[in-house]
């Protein structure tokens, strides 16, 4: 995957936000934050960049945090539906957690630039749309804690610190986002996987039925 | 510990960077950096910062670029001897990796501000800069794979994936940058701690002799 499918995937990604122009606004958005960062970003920069007018961008976005905002609160409802998903699975909690980081990990791998923007930009959110993310946050910490303290409660995990493994576990999936490189050498799957196992093992998971048991 | 100690504490970590005015404006130039991203940051606002005229920064620094790449450079130096640090020590594996991981740690926590500037902020640097900063992250990579190496060939860890874990040792650590929060409810120091034991169990440490075994 090169920058432009990312573009494309970052393209696909946002296939809610309509009308068309509205969604190109918001791909440029992505990609002059990721670039410069937000606050090195004119509102004239990103409608140039979509092939637009200034003029022809306030008809969509009164403001450049409102773009910024927008790409915020659909990144994080999709992290959010992620981890709940998983959450909420009817499966023991080994594989729910393994599902959990496997998709995340590969949301943040196939997704960089946006999650970068996405992480990284948080504190030029006008204060009730930081309030509304932070939320939204805890949510997926909460998502991620439940499966961690079911596990601990059904004997399938040893943790003796739920919210600080917690807080490691999302951390250490949101950095990939930081390091992943589309011309490096593992696939988005690839890094799913070997974060699934890194995390389990995190969590003392026990060997599910049926396979030899480790102590 | 407020944002007033973390200047305090970035202030007395540039202890090596003289005269006085210099170290000055290198802390302006983080703060400056960390709050606004370093495109939209001016050597005009580093100056204001530090209570200097442009001009008198341009005594210190010819360039922006040139100030990034001191901090950049410091920050990575500073990385680079805490694991090379504990990697050369004379213990067991599983020590040399606790010593890493809690000292790495405690300085991504300590130097939270810092840190971000010198991990965000990589692409800014001037293609010669950025190598030179390549190279040495390259061997704080190296430090933590020997340590993982020599553990498994000791029979102390169990690691499928030595470079992957490598990888995602670090990032783990690096990315506690981001989340810290001099306001929140862990120390560095608590940080380091449980990180370490997360990381002994990501790579599967037998208990050191003279402690009850777990399988």
């Amino acid at each position: 995957m090169d920058s432009t499918a990312e573009t494309t995937d970052g393209y696909q990604a946002w296939s809610e936000v309509t009308p068309d122009a509205a969604r190109r606004l918001l791909v440029a958005a992505v990609e002059a934050f990721a670039e410069r960062g937000y606050h090195a970003t004119t509102t004239r920069d990103i409608a140039g960049r979509a092939g637009m007018s200034p003029a022809a961008l306030y008809i969509h976005y009164k403001t450049k945090e409102e773009l910024l905002h927008r790409i915020s609160r659909i990144g994080h409802d999709k992290a959010l539906e992620i981890l709940e998903t998983a959450a909420s699975a009817p499966a023991a909690a080994a594989e729910r957690l393994d599902a959990a980081v496997r998709s995340f990990v590969r949301w943040h791998a196939a997704h960089h630039t946006t999650a970068r923007v996405v992480q990284y930009e948080l504190d030029a959110l006008a204060p009730e749309h930081r309030s509304e993310i932070v939320a939204l946050r805890r949510r997926s910490d909460a998502a991620v804690r439940r499966i961690l303290s079911e596990g601990v409660r059904a004997g399938e995990f040893d943790v003796p610190d739920v919210p600080g493994t917690t807080l490691a576990v999302l951390s250490l999936c949101i950095d990939v986002a930081r390091w992943f490189n589309v011309d490096g050498r593992r696939t988005p799957d690839e890094v799913g996987a070997l974060y699934a196992d890194l995390v389990l093992r995190m969590v003392g998971a026990r060997p599910a039925a049926g396979t030899a048991p480790k102590r």
